[in-house]
């Protein structure tokens, strides 16, 4: 039996628990929620519909580090859902680096750990002999990374480009069709929950440059940090110009790309009619392949939809800890 | 060191040949070659250079039965390329059964056996420890059967819809844009070699529905065959109805769909801005799942891309036949 621990445990970590409930059968238990106060461990499994709320206020609670829980080895799988930090990767790199050298599984949607020190972890999970999967942190709804590990295998990846921030993608979306301001359509999807209070990184491009990091170093093997990738937002789009584009069939879309070993993230043409082209909170992500050609992926950025990847990457370690060959 | 044949030795065939050529070193061998007319077969493995015309030409030709081949026991794995019978499955449904019968792995990109058998043969294929796999069948540029096998196993699929015929959605893109009449579109695409010289298959959606009977059955667990299909193709749609559709900013596609137990093709209106909506020789596949959302694949949908699918699958049956256990 798989225990497993989520650590950073909040609407994200909640909606992941609720589904876990199911996978007892299938093996895996979850023993440890932790959160930035402390944490909360039974050996036996944990009764989520009690857990819904806010975990410090349960009589086992224990108002200690979260590292503690690691050091003792309360978890087999650690689910790493601390918010990230783009500068320092912290506090999920410290978590992350800990469990990955005493050989615990971990699967985490913090892009943070993973721009700051891909390789490091990478290497590290494979000296341990221990997994890290990161499905959550590019395209929630899109599982980028399973897709390339399982079904790109016998072609080889020449590119990738995508619409990797749905905030952004909104507002520029509301932009074409509404011919809104960006100062409008960024206060609308602030009212709807669908941007940050604070959106700098957002319409900096600096989440999206995140991601490219990542799919960098993750699909095309490169070692890569956010300041390799040429960055610029939205900011200074205009809705003037996304009208001009329109009057040539195309629109402007917040494109993050790498290819040639150049990474970079800025507003780019893009033609209405191609599949690259989507809208609203929609990502999209495409590979141009050497045989294959180009596959586009499309699917929901966030929400609900990243507690399919962390299942995804759950599921997969499962796989690889019960069953010697996967099946069919 | 795994013996691959292939049969039905055409142009899939060679472009296939050539890429198979490095696979020596990944553990696979050319050994096989087959058409209607009889069979090459070197156990050391073919020369490719050499093989790229007829083959019936080469002196080690035998003009015997191909299934002479596959009863000796000539290769491990049988690549099935036959020309498709949406009728009665043959050719390819006798060898498929035949290879699989005797524990030969089958990777095929011929609709007719899966469309007339699918539940016996995948029966068969399991019953003897054989692979079956047929990744080419439906949208060779999108490896729909991987991504679902490996990437949406944490969640569930609810429902299946698709544009799965390049000919088809080639016209209907030349009459959306260029108000072209079906006739004459359908003329440039049999000048441009995008259609057959008998295009009723696609035209009249029997090749759609084959591949949603395909969709239905491995992804959905059904049990269908193409009867079961309410089909409609598009030779009823006029230049008309595509100029009121795209008035309301949509456009007709032939949609082919699975869902609730229910399989059709038909034309439909969709939103010129909906992920499904992809133009020109391109097909698209989209998947309704519960957690995850609507998750889109967009891709070429016959050609070079195909080589690709068949090559997935290859490495697959590889993975499966030489090591215990899947690198991550």
């Amino acid at each position: 039996m798989i225990r497993c621990g989520i650590i950073g445990y909040g609407f994200l970590g909640r909606r992941l628990a609720k589904h876990l409930t199911g996978y007892r059968e299938r093996g895996l238990k979850l023993t440890l929620l932790a959160n930035s106060k402390g944490y909360l461990h039974v050996e036996d499994g944990l009764d989520i519909e009690g857990l819904m709320e806010e975990i410090s206020t349960h009589p086992g609670f224990r108002a200690s580090h979260p590292m503690e829980a690691i050091e003792n080895g309360l978890a087999d799988l650690l689910i790493v859902l601390t918010p990230t930090n783009v500068y320092n990767g912290e506090p999920g790199l410290t978590y992350i680096r800990e469990a990955l050298g005493r050989g615990i599984d971990v699967v985490t949607a913090d892009k943070g750990p993973l721009v700051i020190a891909f390789r490091e972890l990478t290497s590290l999970a494979r000296s341990m002999g221990a997994s890290l999967c990161y499905e959550a942190t590019v395209g929630g709804g899109i599982p980028v990374f399973s897709l390339a590990r399982h079904s790109l295998r016998g072609d080889r990846i020449l590119s990738i480009r995508g619409i990797l921030n749905g905030t952004t993608n909104y507002i520029l979306t509301r932009m074409h069709f509404e011919g809104l301001t960006l100062d409008l359509a960024l206060q609308e999807a602030q009212m709807m929950g669908l941007a940050e209070r604070d959106p700098g990184l957002d319409l900096g491009g600096i989440d999206s440059a995140c991601k490219v990091v990542i799919l960098a170093n993750a699909l095309l093997g490169l070692d890569k940090k956010l300041e390799d990738v040429k960055v610029k937002g939205i900011t200074q789009v205009t809705p003037d110009a996304i009208l001009a584009a329109k009057e040539l069939g195309m629109t402007i879309k917040l494109v993050g790309s790498v290819g040639d070993g150049k990474l970079s993230v800025a507003p780019r043409l893009v033609r209405l009619n191609h599949p690259l082209c989507v809208h609203g909170t929609l990502n999209a992500i495409q590979f141009k392949m050497e045989v294959m050609g180009d596959l586009t992926l499309i699917g929901r950025g966030a929400g609900e939809s990243t507690v399919s990847a962390l299942l995804s990457d759950i599921e997969w370690i499962i796989s690889q800890r019960t069953s010697p060959r996967e099946g069919h």
